[in-house]
């Protein structure tokens, strides 16, 4: 059950960012020297992303003009949205999202370096409607109007996905669960997105690969496998006596604990607090119960302290989001930090090439077709 | 000019592989033990993806129902068709491939373990269908049919692009260029495949990533780069004076040294010799004539040795392929290796987190939007 055992590379120093620290003393995460609990507790979403693609928090015009321009960057072209009506209701959302992304790619191509922060912003801003309109038309073929005047993000998904714009506690938990989500140094995503943008590829290539990287169980996956593991029990006690039978069965369960925080997930806290909020203002805090009493049970057995995914999954259900689409809700935000990535990967100008330590059979000689066996 | 000095993790071992082996004495290729020169000369590009994806080469029986297994793997969903018929003109065809791919994951997912190598050979036989079928529709509006009855990927492709079948040298040549750009263990787009395979995502995912990575000028936009620069020079002599003034100007030469190789890339004499038959045959070999110059000059100027993107260059333009396909033409023959190493990375069950070196400011006092300066 170690997480470190479970990570190849761990430890190896694979490049430098000015961008983030994450459980520099075994805990703690900081985006360009503020901590995340200052950065939840004080900013919007928008604030945060500008603090991480420009390097400083916005002063209120400058925060004003971004917001701005996120709203005026909604729309999806003609030809993306026949694209997004090709995709079956049965994909994956995550392959819906790259899908969308390289598409735009096509049709919207970075052509020089000044368009890297326009092509980030248009993603930024874009891709909840990418979402939103593929899933609203999959389902039930309805073409929806992805342009609202929503003053967020976190807004604008919420209203497109459920019909109608959502309270203020809801809206503000998904906001801050956004800038939660937003940033987390060289986890699997943003390094592989950073070996692609190192050939000097394009900012959708780097997108397309955090999109497709961040979609597996270990990474950003793990919100949907939590949810589907607090799901399984009726009350606390019942998780209580699962867990305990699963963890004799040496059964993993996702979304606990980390390949680099070693004391705490400090983002941990933040959600489970949104996620109690939400369930007490909604009058049904069974799912916070469950997964609270998981938590106890997994540190009390294992050590093990829940990472963001866990009570990510309460949050998100009681916010009435399906939960395949956790992880693409990953993507709305993560997206901030991969493109903050792929500037600071350009501005070294090298190519990422490791090597292989080979283990494979010795130079051989050539079996013509008649002489080889099974 | 050096390429080492332009690589980042340059000899930091990142993991382990059994495929192939990269420059082990500063030179030198092999696939599973077999050398790259024993491979283009006796074997074909099915053989070579069999032995890769399979790790052994096929017997008789088995080549011939995997060449029959491709062959009925060519065609294109209509949903797949309509959105690459949504894709411009205008379109770079890596973002085509790369969105086709990304498609065909919503249409045809992988659902388990088992339908990996179904998915591998899928995407083998049917990339080059998407490629061809695209660049036909986008530029005059035709619809092809991509279901030939050609007897390999090479002549399939071929036919497709010039809608009538290859000549001998120029299918063999096809299909050596194929074999000699299938494998390059940790190459970038590998490693980043290998990344993206680690989270536990799919097939679709990890090749996305290959294809978005291998678009850069420094990996395998580097055939399209060789073009631009022996297209520029008018003979041989010509050539010799511009490289050198180039090499005055402190200009940097696409399609020359190696992250990894030190004395020679020993698939570019196989395809300099493809390069020139191809050239003889069609009764034309100056650019052959200004390459085979330029490699002199950069040998003697500056110890720099052509790697196999640069003669590529000359051989694909003999074929009569357009440069915006060089670049493609390598993803439908690494696939086999990208997805060879899908299923390598699988068997060990390990995410790759890496760590960086953080160089940004300290832990910070947040400030309040009214304080902040510019």
């Amino acid at each position: 059950m170690s997480a470190k055992k479970a990570v190849q590379m761990s430890g190896i120093i694979a490049g430098e960012t000015v961008i983030a620290t994450v459980g520099k003393e075994g805990k703690g995460l900081t985006y360009r020297g503020y901590t995340i609990e200052d950065l939840a507790q004080y900013s919007t979403f928008e604030e945060v992303a500008y603090l991480l693609l420009i390097g400083r928090l916005p002063r209120s015009s400058e925060l004003a003009a971004l917001n701005a321009d996120l709203k005026s960057k909604r729309g999806l072209p003609a030809g993306l949205k026949t694209i997004l009506e090709n995709l079956p209701a049965s994909a994956n959302p995550m392959e819906v999202l790259r899908t969308g992304c390289s598409a735009l790619g096509c049709l919207e191509p970075e052509k020089t370096i000044e368009d890297q922060l326009p092509a980030a912003l248009r993603l930024l801003a874009c891709l909840p409607s990418m979402l939103a309109y593929w899933h609203h038309f999959a389902t039930t073929g309805k073409r929806i109007e992805v342009e609202t005047d929503d003053e967020s993000i976190a807004t604008h998904f919420l209203h497109m996905l459920h019909g109608v714009p959502p309270g203020p506690t809801i809206a503000r938990a998904m906001d801050v669960s956004l800038i939660l989500y937003a940033e987390h140094e060289f986890n699997a995503s943003t390094f592989a997105s950073r070996i692609t943008t190192s050939t000097m590829s394009d900012m959708h290539s780097a997108i397309c690969t955090g999109i497709g990287t961040l979609r597996g169980p270990l990474h950003g996956g793990a919100n949907e496998k939590a949810m589907e593991l607090i799901e399984r029990f009726e009350n606390a006690d019942d998780a209580e006596a699962g867990v305990m039978a699963g963890l004799s069965r040496k059964e993993k369960f996702m979304g606990f604990g980390h390949p680099v925080y070693t004391e705490n997930d400090p983002r941990s806290d933040i959600i489970k607090s949104w996620s109690l909020k939400i369930s007490q203002e909604a009058g049904d805090t069974r799912l916070w119960d469950i997964s609270e009493r998981i938590e106890t049970v997994m540190m009390r057995e294992k050590k093990m302290f829940p990472n963001l995914d866990f009570f990510s999954a309460s949050a998100y259900h009681m916010m009435g989001i399906p939960t395949a689409m956790f992880t693409p809700i990953f993507v709305l935000s993560r997206v901030s930090g991969w493109a903050t990535h792929v500037f600071e990967q350009r501005s070294s100008g090298r190519i990422i090439r490791p090597s292989a330590e080979y283990t494979g059979p010795e130079k051989r000689a050539y079996v013509e077709i008649e002489e080889r066996s099974a």
